[in-house]
């Protein structure tokens, strides 16, 4: 990765620009990241699916069209990888469940047909977790082969993170993306609730589910969102917006110094020492441009709300197929979750839910002052072995829909990725983006 | 009301006409009704609330404005009574219960303030069952005091046909405006889910709470929903959607004769005899416009799936309230549905909220051939005593959220209305309006 001349070492937003103006091929960018797979995969196991030959040919389509004047888009000829639960016509989708080997889906969900549409080259399917809940798959973390990458978008933050692609998709039901991109050290982001489309992908919850993006930069991630958001008749929670230019404005510098709330919330005392120590030091450098604010007592029910709405969410969307596949086919994570979420209560349901509208007005009220919260990703660096961490800093955001970013500004022993959570405003996902890129700036100077 | 100089003969087209024009005064209309309302309230107990001042002072600011060549709406000086579930500024709102005796809201409910912004003298507040479930209220059948003129939305229908006022608005969670508006012999219409703001009323179900209205002519049925449908940012059911043209296309003659499909639904063999032959005569009569459809089997658990809803939902809106109303503030109906809903399990409620969106896109199919479904408004007329008669016509069309009508085009024993429903398919309220134009035609031709 350190040669200047490698196609991979560019950002998305380079290799764009230089595919677009002929410097460079999608057929050459590509064939850089596939040798790059080839070289670190044993390593890593970041793919479910790949095959080189397709995505080649995928990728000199891409430049046919360019050469004979066909429209660009802003990702065209770019390598992207997608976590397993999203369906593509040309791979299978198994969601990381032996229940599903072999299935091969009739269309791409939604969010793949606009990477298409986009022109990035669909590399190939990435690991999950099974159903992405918490059993792991075979990835490992690029930085260190004993630790775990996270989940449950294991494969596509490894795959980013080792250099194999500039850009990769999972989800989020608790902490799937920015726990995974926090340990791998890349930019991750789990824009607001419905920002997305998930039309064909796994469901898991409509409340909690979440498409998010892993980067290696904040700019890349604008580029992908571009992509990426935008109203879905197929998706409910999706909403008819004029398209922010996210891509624009994460450029932008923003118009004062952003504030921010330091917000280290009920879980904070889980978090290891060297973690609490990082962020402290970390704030206390910032100076005058953060302030810590403290969540009122009742936010502490919060995790216990999200674990009732994922049980019974994830109980009533597959609780057959868990059936189907019995103690041979479903871990035994996956069929307690899905028996806690058969035995709750309707009503302990609803006020779960009725919860969830609360805190997120609760905190709509720290963005009447601040323009990003700031709160670590996970309690630690990856842990060795292969659980895949602890969501606990995620939830209470994937909870209430908010937009997060986690940016690898921090680490931890032996030089482990740490990372700093933002948190915006609720549709606030381009502005966020551009506190995101400030302080990074910061960061860096 | 046989006085045809008697502005209560009126339809509510008419008198707006004539107090658009200057021929009728707003003042005199409303002197009318309330002249009505103090010959027969004795007998019907239809109104909750009723200040005949303070309409008579509303109905003099209307007529002062248009003689200012203010602005005057579709509804300017026409009297509507409102059932006392929705939030007026000026009237209390108790919802029928003890525990909100005297309960003063500080605002108008949506639909009110838009009957309002159209013109409308908020008249008074009709009786409604307590917190509109089964518990009855004083309200007596204007057709025979011994009967009931069902329930919920009892004063709202007593009233529009004991012509104490053109127009009035109710509210249906399972058959509360069809089945009273039946039993009276007048007009009900429940739009399509969402077509009218609930906000500011009291909620007893988000997915089957409907606003609903009641009129004596299908004319007057497009006036008000004219002035009632429409977005509104507090109810996150309402549609962005361009206004239809209730009232223009309701007139309008259907480009051809409309199909009908006469649907007995599961629940047919609990209809009485003469209402199950006043049903088969009727559409004996239509001859080829209608044909027989039988609904699947599976929808044969459509009722139990209504009844979880209705039970968490509520549970879920007014366990606070009735817990503190205690056996003294609120009914053992009341008491046990809150408990029945307080025992549900979540994930037989989900599957039950999953099963209504199926039964919708089973009946989507029969609209593709047919214009309106054909089936009874209620098992038969009013029975006699308090108890407000059954809702089992009405549940599965609230269930699914498709727009009803009910007709008064039939009768029973001792001359007693008896309520032909008609459903529209989703989102075709002005359609479902001109092919119910049309068959009153029929009927009467």
């Amino acid at each position: 990765m350190s040669d200047p001349a490698d196609p991979i070492s560019l950002t998305a937003l380079e290799a764009a620009e230089r595919i677009a103006g002929g410097e460079l091929s999608s057929e050459e960018y590509t064939g850089a990241c596939l040798d790059r797979i080839a070289a670190v995969e044993d390593r890593v196991h970041a793919f479910a699916h790949l095959d080189p030959d397709a995505a080649l040919a995928q990728a000199r389509a891409l430049d046919e069209r360019r050469r004979s004047g066909g429209p660009v888009g802003p990702l065209h000829g770019v390598p992207v990888a997608v976590k397993d639960i999203f369906d593509t016509a040309d791979y299978p989708t198994e969601c990381g469940s032996p229940i599903l080997r072999g299935r091969r889906p009739m269309r791409d969900s939604t969010a793949v047909a606009r990477l298409r549409a986009g022109g990035a080259v669909i590399i190939g399917k990435t690991v999950t977790t099974e159903f992405a809940y918490y059993h792991p798959g075979p990835t490992r973390n690029p930085h260190d082969p004993e630790r775990t990458p996270g989940g449950s978008s294991s494969g596509s933050a490894a795959a980013v993170a080792a250099g194999m692609v500039p850009l990769a998709i999972g989800s989020q039901t608790n902490g799937s993306v920015i726990r995974p991109a926090a340990f791998c050290g890349v930019y991750g982001c789990k824009p607001t609730h419905g920002t997305i489309s998930r039309h064909g992908a796994l469901m898991l919850s409509q409340t909690l589910d979440h498409v998010g993006t892993f980067a290696r930069s904040i700019g890349d991630t604008a580029l992908i969102l571009q992509v990426l958001a935008g109203y879905d008749a197929d998706d409910a929670d999706t909403r008819v917006l004029a398209a922010p230019d996210f891509l624009d404005m994460a450029a932008d510098e923003p118009p004062q110094p952003p504030r921010f709330a330091f917000v280290r919330t009920p879980v904070w005392d889980k978090a290891d020492a060297g973690t609490r120590e990082a962020f402290e030091r970390f704030v206390d450098d910032l100076g005058e441009s953060v302030q810590t604010v403290d969540l009122p007592d009742a936010f502490a029910a919060a995790w216990d709300d999200h674990r009732t709405i994922m049980a019974v969410d994830m109980a009533h969307n597959l609780r057959p197929i868990v059936e189907r596949g019995g103690e041979a086919g479903a871990s035994k994570a996956l069929r307690e979750i899905v028996a806690e979420g058969g035995r709750a209560n309707a009503l302990r349901y609803l006020d779960a839910r009725a919860n969830a509208k609360r805190y997120a007005a609760g905190l709509a009220e720290i963005f009447k002052e601040f323009d990003a919260i700031i709160t670590p990703a996970t309690p630690g660096i990856a842990p060795k072995g292969d659980a895949t961490g602890s969501p606990m800093f995620c939830s209470l955001w994937t909870l209430t829909g908010l937009p997060a970013v986690t940016l690898p500004l921090l680490s931890g022993e032996g030089g482990m990725p740490l990372g700093l959570q933002l948190i915006g405003e609720r549709g606030g996902d381009a502005r966020l983006l551009r506190t995101a890129n400030w302080l990074v700036q910061q960061a860096a100077g």
